[in-house]
């Protein structure tokens, strides 16, 4: 071993002891007849000494010529301080060293490896081991191991097993596009890399392993929008003879268990909201609920005037976004800008001031009187001191408008707060989702999902309106986790697959080992997967997964630091079967 | 849930009470006036017992219809059996059913869920999820499970953390071959599987994660030798600022803590060999020590007499199988066609009997007197009684096949004991092997390993006889794990790639980013991989992975279960800019 310690243990305590330290120069400063470095690795910093009296000559010659990131041992004296530094938890002490061994040397890294740096993403992501020796990235990382540790150990405490599927599978054309793999042994065949271990896990229920779960790679060949990875990382479950409730009731222990571990956060009973009402007070099936501003639905306070905007709307909807009543006429005008961006969608804005004095203040004030505008208020929950915002038009975009505009006025007003955790359940989904593309209905979460048994008639009826035993769980504004009771008798299955506009010989070809499976006792069965990457992210109160992740992609898919994708020479592309059609 | 208990946990304590199980029926039988049905889960099996006069009819009626494999509800009374089953936890009590749910009907399944099942190897991979009910399966499975938990929180209790390496990256030419994706939005490019996370290991000890650790799946396009799968999962393990004893230490540390907690079996410090030694004492570098038969070198006391079959040999190897004097001339006739058999190899066998009474007798008499074959019994260690096995020729042809007559013997001597566990490390392992085919000399290990400094001079001279800092860890005759210390400096590490036959253009497209990283303060390290699907099934005394895989594919890489890998349509072919060239 080239060390007796890390450089992050050694306190007052240590005093007088003879150490062996090896790590990283983070710095050095000399004064002539004295040299200092910060010795780093990653455990924390110790300071060195060098000192023209106390040190031998060669080694402070030595000393001289250490530059940033060189890799060194050091066998040194644990000395006091003169200057200590409280905010490090070896401040009390430094290492007057007697012998130093550069390990290695070390070109100037092309940033600072500081937790602030001046690195901008592309050199980072190009260099990312040099990244990941910064503070920030590197406690991701061992944050990310802690929740994995403490997912696997809850999990398996509760009876689940950790089950390996197969990561060379089969592609099927449902959902998102797939990775393939051709196959050299099977002339013209090809695997696909799973979207995820969907119906492996159903089969483990087949198979009797009532308790499955699995923190498993699952890939998805999409363009990438922003924040979206082509491979990533699901904590994927699956239970047999269980119901919803119990499902619910199993991964609500997880979350709170780690919110409890973790964050030291404790949780009541996580609410739930249906997916409708969602839709309704939010404009959002995974809202946060950190904050109020909760939709008001205005269409029957609001179109009994001659304002066409509203009467030719679909929906009139408004919230009151607390204390703003004070916003200028500019800083409205720079929000009606936001919301007519493209990504927001809006065409317009309508704003009521609701003055601390109590008067009401609107930009339709040609239209509506106080009396109208105090129905908004009541509509919205605004209180004098409130700006109420309102949008129009097309149900579902302007959900999606004012979802947006709720979200961004949180942001701004601070309420988005990382240190707090507001799970919650979202229920009942849809079954389908009409698709514009190809006329026809796809399944919401996938083709395996349940229907609710009471809303099966419907399935010829009005589809759209089709219930499924389906949930989210969603915390702080973002999905983490989603899932379903399954379909697990064959005749259902196959019903659904001739909704969703399969030809029973397209069901067979791609699903026929589950039709098969689900001959020979399948029991009921249901499950959940959690994005992990978002999951790791947002219990460190972050957004983005990327610093979350130890080697990311860029939005083309390209690993910059390895230069992959690349080329591959003709010999393997002969062996394969395959040629490139540019 | 369905079930207020699982079908393996109702004793005689639980006489009387009221519960709800669930599961699938593993037989019935059917009194006429009593039926009896076997209800099994993941966690047991329980007696079922409708009785027509303490039974309600209609349900007696429905008990009748239950066919194996059924998937049912019960609701029932715990009662005494009145005949029991000490080897059945539940063999104290039955259930007197009064409610029965038919959950899902069930086609009588290709084979029987038993123990011992009359399914073949290929029905029972089609089905696989029935074969899953089987216990032996589903035990492996279980098994699996613990030993991947044991593993996790042994080394990340020890500082290591667990870092999820990209599945998606570069091809290189260097090693098996590899499974590659091509890249849709990279056009003519294609991403490759890992072969194993080597570089990515080696990045983030330059990262400075010093101790990392990961369960990972791995994958190579390789023509499938007996019990080798396509996609595999390691142990992949790195440390930095450590020496070649530090690895050791810890990983003999993981197994002996393995060995303990799942096996109960304690352990010494594991002995150690030398690869040539290995070679040497047992033709093999991966012996199975748990008994002798360790070769004697005979050419000394066989190459003096006119037996010109010895006298020309390069190598004349002895065993001494124990307690086989006894054997006759037509089992050693069959053992000789057996050597002769072309997977091992030899051309003849000569033997010596040593008879309980002292006397040797041979298979070359005409040539060799008592005191010769005295000598040999010396060399081999043979005692009277004893069965002295030659074979004489090439070296390495020789030893391979010696090796397997030895693996053979002990096999049908019943020496090779599941339950008895020999680990053993094999240490400075040649850094290079020729390639006959290339030509050209190999990296045994990886191109990363790192020579012994003092061994460096010789690979101008002698580039054969250079030792590596590498090392294997051997179980009962398998290799369950091997690791090095790398190379840590680009100088080095250019110089290998020059040996390898690397031109500098080659060694940059393919590991710049390596050589880059090496510029930048890389640490000393060295790490080792664990053949995680070897090391479960060896654990459980077993030799073939299979079953301890839930979902392997078969020798031709298929999964015969899903039916993949398969043909995937023109448009999926046109998007990813390939087309097929067969």
């Amino acid at each position: 071993m080239y060390r007796s310690h890390n450089c992050g243990e050694l306190t007052a305590a240590n005093i007088n002891q003879e150490v062996t330290l090896a790590g990283w120069i983070q710095k050095t400063r000399n004064k002539g007849f004295l040299i200092w470095g910060d010795l780093r690795d990653r455990y924390g910093v110790t300071q060195l000494i060098f000192d023209e009296e106390r040190t031998d000559a060669t080694v402070f010659k030595r000393a001289e010529t250490l530059g940033r990131e060189f890799v060194v041992q050091v066998k040194g004296t644990v000395i006091e301080r003169e200057s200590k530094n409280p905010k490090m938890p070896t401040g009390d002490i430094e290492i007057l060293v007697h012998a130093l061994t550069i390990l290695n040397e070390a070109t100037t890294p092309p940033f600072t490896i500081e937790d602030e740096t001046d690195g901008g993403e592309d050199i980072r992501m190009k260099y990312r081991y040099l990244d990941i020796r910064r503070n920030p990235v590197k406690n991701s990382l061992l944050f990310r191991h802690k929740v994995a540790m403490e997912v696997r150990n809850y999990l398996s405490k509760e009876g689940f097993i950790e089950v390996e599927t197969p990561v060379l599978i089969k592609s099927t054309p449902e959902g998102a596009r797939d990775f393939v793999v051709p196959s050299r042994m099977n002339e013209g065949q090809f695997y696909a890399l799973p979207q995820s271990p969907q119906t492996f896990k159903q089969l483990l229920m087949v198979g009797g392993m009532d308790k499955y779960f699995q923190i498993v790679k699952c890939f998805r060949d999409e363009d990438l929008r922003a924040d979206r990875q082509p491979e990533f990382t699901q904590i994927d479950c699956e239970m047999a003879f269980v119901e919803q409730e119990d499902i619910i009731q199993t991964f609500e222990g997880l979350t709170s268990h780690l919110l409890k571990e973790l964050k030291g956060v404790e949780t009541d009973k996580f609410p739930r909201i249906t997916y409708d009402e969602a839709m309704r007070k939010y404009g959002n099936d995974k809202p946060d609920i950190r904050f109020g501003m909760e939709f008001g639905a205005l269409n029957t306070v609001a179109q009994h005037k001659e304002f066409s905007v509203f009467n030719s709307a679909e929906l009139v909807v408004g919230i009151a976004v607390p204390n703003c009543a004070s916003y200028t006429r500019k800083e409205i005008d720079k929000l009606i800008d936001w919301v007519k961006r493209p990504q927001v969608g809006a065409s317009g804005m309508v704003y009521v001031k609701y003055n601390e004095d109590g008067n009401l203040k609107s930009s339709v004030d040609k239209f509506y009187d106080a009396d109208d505008l105090k129905k908004w208020a009541d509509a919205t929950g605004a209180k004098p001191g409130d700006l109420i915002l309102v949008l129009s038009g097309d149900t579902d975009k302007t959900r999606a408008s004012m979802s947006a505009l709720r979200m961004e006025m949180a942001e701004r007003l601070g309420l988005r707060k990382p240190d707090e955790f507001a799970p919650l359940w979202v229920m009942d989904f849809p079954l389908l989702e009409w698709d514009e593309e190809t006329e026809r209905f796809h399944a919401m979460h996938h083709p395996f999902t349940s229907p609710k048994p009471e809303d099966m008639p419907l399935l010829e009826t009005d589809p759209a309106k089709v219930r499924a035993n389906a949930y989210d769980l969603v915390l702080n504004g973002n999905e983490i986790g989603g899932g379903s009771i399954r379909i697990h008798d064959a005749a259902t299955q196959q019903l659904m697959f001739k909704y969703l506009g399969f030809t029973e010989a397209e069901a067979k070809a791609q699903f026929g080992f589950l039709m098969d499976a689900f001959q020979y006792g399948a029991p009921p069965h249901g499950g959940l997967a959690f994005g992990f990457d978002r999951l790791v992210a947002l219990l460190s109160g972050q957004e983005t997964i990327r610093d979350f992740i130890a080697f990311p992609k860029n939005n083309s898919g390209r690993d910059v630091m390895i230069d992959a994708p690349s080329k591959i020479d003709e010999a393997q592309l002969n062996e394969l079967n395959i040629k490139l059609n540019l």
